[in-house]
């Protein structure tokens, strides 16, 4: 276990409460979400049915749009055979599949708006069952609008973080490297990056995990336009300065990445955040380049962010 | 009644004026809104119907869209009956409630654009009324649309705080301290706090309420991983220093705070308000611990956040 | 004319040029809009129809939806006419103003897509028509979705400023002062003001017109909880500290008013302007309170906003 | 080649790395997009469907929409003639052009939810078929009221910039200089300009390229009330100041020009990149004003930007 160390001020701005009694887990996920359960919140407020339709896959969202129209119709349907398909201005054929498909086609026709009309409500108990049919037709369809646009207007970037950390030859001595890009085609402008180390430490005998803020070689750049490594120096300013590979495995560090960014097509912030654990630190290797200069113009291959080299 | 504190500046910029005549209720309340009334705005300034309907809870939004689509179909009923259900290509029964319903059908056909057929407006006086009866359902429809995504849109974070102040000990002496969560499952980041007092104090043998802004231990979290217990040390720098429980209920304060974070999701800009008066002050009291560690991981028990110990 | 303020900073960052060779009129008009003339722009880049749509009364707005409404059908029923009403299903009665009408009927009903059906298309030509008209009636809901939503979800706030700036006694001194609120009932937020100057000045023998930024007694408040009275307190640091009334309307004045604030409903930023000229200058006047104190709650007048008292 | 200004600070956090082996051609191209290709990218990940259909001309967006509502159309024509047109209540005329044309009426009657109802689903087949197109109808409708909303509110601000950058007298020596103005009528405010030279420089020997930050006149205006003419005087800060023509020119610079900006009619933030090349630098050159006054009022030939006079 590492002493505390007094020369590095500790960094206590970061929503997480100094937790002295065990170690926990990461705090952070590699995905970006955090390690916490929050729990007596009401049912409904762990999820939102609309992020959840925004967010989720096209597929999933196309099955639950066909599956949504199906279960409906097939309600109404059973609704208006139990009201009798005679009251649809059609003839009862005594053939319960028939008669469902019937009554399920009308459904159907009620709900879309489409009303072709040979199928048509006779009766009050039909006619009554269609005009409320008919408002959840008009809201499903208002929804669906609602809905297409909020998956399309939904911020598309994606940051993608190398999967290691690396410890690397810099200038005269070593840095901490990652690095990331953005995995969609837009333009991030504006790239800000904030760095925090989380600790064990011994503090007068103490055994505290406490936060550290790394300084960068850089902080902000004007454009994401090719991939970013971050860098942090170990010098005399690094509270890794005298840590060997071993001594920082001791105190079983995470380093918290966050990053903030402008979508420079809709000028929407972008918030990533990742976090790399002991096993995703490689001491002693350096990132592979990816950057090529084909016909007077630098290609990038975004593919081999993780790749590196050990020396 | 205090004396004024020569050694504290007086914070102006609430917004709030000084008022020398008498002690008004609270400024703000604790659900954040204003504790003020304007008047001489013209009568649609005083609310907007749009904010009214994305706002309002499900129950409620879903009655007033069912009894739009009834009322409207009840109007435009009555018209067609006025004319004549013999202009619908329906016979007429000479049963009020049989012919009602039968226009109420084509009414409701007619505006949700389904348009079976069997009814259809036979002579000018039907076809033109049911024209207009096309638009406005086209126009209701698109109205949902624009309501439904309007609703889901909207920001979704809402910040609970703890119902009292306490005064706890802290460090070598005591803070005043509250705490606040996220009552819903997004996360909140770059979270900012302000706490401003309001109290009575003397200037000049003038009896005057004035603005204080209280240090804070911490301004600014990165996230609200969890709940967030904000402290002002009442040290040397707090004008509360010297005061026991009974000075400070006779200054009758008003404890102002506001809160800035941005909603991971959609970066959006979130604000709340409250504050706490007389009555929510609790002296040497303790908030309950609400967090556990379970299979290291972290669990907040966010239903937990009022509660406290006195000492 | 006056002589040029060599004591006080010139500002130059208006984004309006110092125009050396004669006096314009207002650079800003009282509504916020600019006084400046724009040509060589493309003929649309005059106007945008959404914005217009968006922003125009409901009056006007809800008249376009009708007209267009009309338009369209009557341009489609004069097609079908053309085609012949016999195509549609309908008896030729050889009575134009019948025809006509059969026609505009069978036009709304395909573009609203109700399509009752006893209209319906018989041949090739009719049936062309009908399905480009219902991709037409289709694109016209989709469109009134999207301009709804827009008339509904733009910033509500607007902000209103006294007609007039005053010249009143302020603390041993005088002050420039206007006041401004909300005409809307949602509360603004970190509201900001600042203030520019246009005045004619001698430099060197040259007529010019610079801009100078006067320092505000306050230029930034939390809250507009009521109505804020902006002051200039002219001093030893204002650039109005030795003009008597006749010097500052010589100089033809221009006070250049700018509002930034954040409104707290949905966090959209807000951006205000006005100016005041010669004629809207009041010396020696105060103005009136609009605030009241009622059942210990504060109600503030805001119809009274340009209210003074001339001393 | 020019030796390495020792005494300018070379700015790094541009996005693009420094780049040793050779020199590729222009960074960013004059309409403001990168000239960087990025590999490796998922095939989704190179466009965005949604960002095209909002942002493509409205000939070519209408084109698409009838074009795709032909094309569905026609795809479920042929569904409906393999099933047989007799399924769909009309008689089958052995004559493949008019079945053709019978189902695609009916299929477009379908899709649109007119359903006039004289040609309707009779068996199952054709009536399964239909009960999926009114899906598809609906999600179609719903999809054109998303993308309808989504053109019309993106922001519609479009910076021009001049085609040239000039050296022209400025003050007792010289000043680089271009201009830009909004193309559109809407105002922009809080506008700000960044510009970066990049250049081949020897240091130590070793052919470099490297960035550097030049100071402006100005780096912020209020308001782009009519163009704004952005200076960088070549005087003792300056990398320029002992270069002449020929020097520049060899070293291959290219002028980074960044501006961001908020839109006052929806306060969104405004993003605009150009770069000017070698051969796009005039030297010894003068913009042309494009102001005049005519009856007080202050008017902007905009279409005159790219005009100057060379000295």
């Amino acid at each position: 276990m590492i002493r505390l160390f007094k020369s590095f001020k500790e960094y206590k701005d970061t929503g997480f409460s100094t937790i002295p009694e065990g170690q926990p887990d990461r705090l952070i996920n590699q995905d970006g979400s955090l390690n916490v359960k929050r729990t007596g919140l009401g049912f409904f407020a762990h999820f939102s049915v609309f992020r959840e339709l925004i967010e989720m896959g096209w597929w999933k969202f196309n099955l639950i749009v066909v599956a949504s129209y199906l279960f409906i119709n097939v309600f109404f349907a059973l609704i208006y055979l139990w009201i009798g398909v005679e009251g649809l201005n059609v003839q009862n054929t005594n053939n319960e599949t028939n008669d469902f498909l019937n009554a399920f086609y009308f459904s159907a026709q009620t709900f879309s708006t489409v009303g072709y009309g040979r199928e048509n409500p006779l009766n009050h108990s039909a006619n009554l069952v269609a005009v409320f049919e008919m408002l959840i037709g008009m809201m499903y369809l208002a929804l669906a609008a609602g809905l297409l646009y909020g998956r399309f207007s939904r911020p598309v970037s994606k940051i993608i973080f190398s999967k290691n950390i690396l410890v690397s030859p810099y200038r005269e001595g070593k840095g901490l490297m990652f690095r990331f890009s953005n995995a969609k085609s837009n333009l991030l402008i504006e790239v800000e990056v904030q760095v925090l180390m989380a600790m064990n430490v011994i503090d007068n005998g103490n055994n505290l995990r406490k936060f550290y803020q790394l300084d960068l070689e850089r902080k902000k750049i004007n454009m994401l336009a090719m991939t970013w490594t971050v860098v942090h120096p170990i010098d005399g300013k690094s509270p890794l300065v005298n840590l060997s590979e071993a001594d920082l495995l001791e105190s079983e560090p995470e380093f918290l990445v966050f990053v903030n960014a402008i979508n420079d097509t809709n000028s929407q912030l972008i918030h990533a955040r990742t976090s790399y654990k002991s096993n995703e630190i490689v001491w002693n290797a350096k990132f592979d380049s990816i950057y090529k200069t084909r016909r007077k113009k630098t290609v990038v291959h975004i593919d081999k962010i993780d790749k590196f080299t050990r020396l």
